[in-house]
C-alpha cells in the first residue's frame, strides 16, 4: 500500500488502445480495488474526499479520466460502449483482474456497460443517481437539468449545489460542505475538460436513455451483488430509475436517502461509505 | 432492565379502553422502547426472535396482540383508524411517554395511523412490508394473496414460506429458519386469532387500501424520519408501495432488499436488525 490519499496521490498515466489515461490510486490494499465511473463533466477532482478515502481505508481506490476527459488524451466517444470499451483498455492495461465498480450518473451507465462487457472483472457494484437503457425522463437532460446546466453560477462550481442537492436548507449546507471537501485539493488538480467533452458525453446519454421495446431486459445480464442507491428526490435521472433498475436487476439491493437529489452520497458520505462497505 | 428475551418474556396483561390487552416487554432500557404492530392473522409468537432480540440488545422491545387478536379481550375492530385508538389506549395505559415504532403489513397502516393520531408518543418510525392508503393493488388482498392465505399446508405454519420469502432456493431456506425461530418458543404461546380476527383485519385492509382522491397527501403530516423496508418482490403489499411510501414522506428512507417477499426482514434479520438500529 502507499500513504495516498484523496488529496496526496499523484496522477498517473498509462497508456492502452491509443488513449493516455490519467488516474489516480490510492487507499490500503486489503481488497480488491474499487473503481470509481465518473459524472457528466466531472474530473477525478470532482470526488468527494469523503467518500474516496472513506472507502479507502479498507480497500484501493482508483480513480481515473475517461477519453478524452480532462487530463487524459483523446476523444471523447458518443456512446457508452465506447466509454466502457475505453475504460476496459484502461483497466488492462493496469493489469487489475478483479474490482468493484462504482458508478455514478453517466458513470453508471458506463459501468452497467463495463460490467456486462467484462463480467469476469467486476465482483460488486454500485449504482449511485443513476437509471437504466431506456429509463424515466432519460432521453434528454431532463427540463430541470437544462436550468441548472443552462444557468450561470460565481464561483462556476456552485452548479453542483443545485446538481447535486435540494433547495432544503439542510441539504445545501451539505452541499457547501461537500464543496468544501471537493476544493481541498490545491496540487495538481485536473483540469476542467474541454468544450468537446459534453456535448460528446450527451450524445451518448441521450442514446442510452432513448425509449426502446423492452428496455430493462439487459439488466437480468448484470448477475452481480448490485447496490443501487439515490436521493428521494433526484432532478437529473429521476429517482424513480433508481427503482427501475432495483426492480430489474436479478440480485439488486436499494437505498434511497431523505431529502436528497442526485449527490445523495454526497449529503450522507458518512452513511453512505459505511453502508456501501456492507 | 429484565432479563427476559423473545423465548422467556411472560405474557402480561394491561387494561385500557375495557380491553384487557396481552404484551409482552423484554431487553435493555438503553433507548426508548420499540412497539411492535403485526401483521395480518399474527400474534406476539409471529415476531422473528432474530429481529426482536436483536432489537432488545440495547433497546427495550414491546410486543403486543391489539383488541380480539389472541390472548388479548375483545373484538378486532373493522377499521385501522380503531386499531391504532386501542394501541393508543394500550401504551397510554403502560405509561410509555415515547417510543419508536415498527409496523409490519396490515400493523405497518395501523402504526401510520397512531403516529398520526399521537405524533407526540413516536420519536422514529419504521414501516416494513407494508403501504399508503389508496396504494397501489391494496383496495383488497392481491391475487397471490388470495391463493397463499385460500390454499392449505401441513403444517399449518408453512404458509409463511410463501407469504414471506420467493420461491428462489436461497428465500426458501432463509423462510425455514425463520419458521424454526419462530417456533422456538415453547412455553405460553399465544393462541392462534379466533375466526373472526381475520375478516375483521380483511375489512379494515380493504377500506384502508381503497381507492382515493389525492390518497398520499396525508403522508405529509408524518414528520417523524421515517425507515421503509421491504423485500425487492412483496406479492401482498406490492414493492411499488414502499416506493410510494417513502417518495410521499417528508423525512423517509427507503431500503429494498433482492430477492426477497413481504418477509424480507426475517431473511436477513442481521442485515435489516443493524440497519433499522442506524
Amino acid at each position: 500500500m502507499n500513504n495516498y490519499t484523496h488529496q496526496t496521490a499523484p496522477t498517473q498515466f498509462v497508456e492502452a488502445a491509443g488513449i493516455r489515461f490519467a488516474y489516480r490510486r490510492f487507499g490500503a490494499k486489503i481488497d480488491i480495488p474499487l473503481l470509481f465511473f465518473m459524472h457528466f463533466t466531472g474530473t477525478m477532482d470532482h470526488w468527494d474526499p469523503a467518500v474516496t478515502d472513506g472507502f479507502a481505508q479498507d480497500r484501493e481506490v482508483i480513480l481515473f479520466n475517461n477519453a478524452g476527459v480532462s487530463s487524459s488524451s483523446g476523444e471523447v466517444p458518443t456512446s457508452i460502449e465506447e466509454m466502457a470499451q475505453h475504460a476496459a483498455a484502461f483497466i488492462d492495461a493496469l493489469g487489475v483482474k478483479k474490482l468493484n465498480a462504482l458508478g455514478f450518473s453517466i458513470g453508471g451507465f458506463v459501468a452497467q456497460q463495463f460490467t456486462m462487457d467484462r463480467p469476469d472483472l467486476v465482483r460488486k457494484l454500485i449504482l449511485v443517481g443513476t437509471g437504466p437503457r431506456g429509463g424515466e425522463g432519460m432521453a434528454s437532460l431532463t427540463p430541470e437539468g437544462q436550468k441548472i446546466f443552462g444557468a450561470k453560477y460565481d464561483p462556476a462550481d456552485e452548479v453542483w449545489l443545485r446538481a447535486f442537492f435540494t433547495p432544503s436548507k439542510r441539504s445545501q449546507a451539505a452541499g457547501r460542505k461537500y464543496l468544501e471537501r471537493q476544493r481541498t485539493r490545491k496540487v495538481n488538480r485536473d483540469p476542467l475538460p474541454n468544450e468537446k467533452a459534453a456535448p460528446a458525453q450527451l450524445a451518448a446519454l441521450q442514446k442510452w436513455g432513448a425509449a426502446a421495446k423492452d428496455p430493462y431486459a439487459y439488466l437480468k445480464k448484470v448477475t452481480q451483488p448490485t447496490l443501487v442507491v439515490n436521493g428521494s428526490n433526484d432532478v437529473l435521472v429521476y429517482t424513480v430509475n433508481s427503482f427501475i433498475l432495483q426492480q430489474n436487476l436479478p440480485d439488486a439491493q436499494l437505498i434511497l436517502y431523505p431529502d436528497s437529489n442526485h449527490g445523495a452520497q454526497y449529503q450522507y458520505p458518512e452513511l453512505a461509505t459505511q453502508f456501501l462497505k456492507g
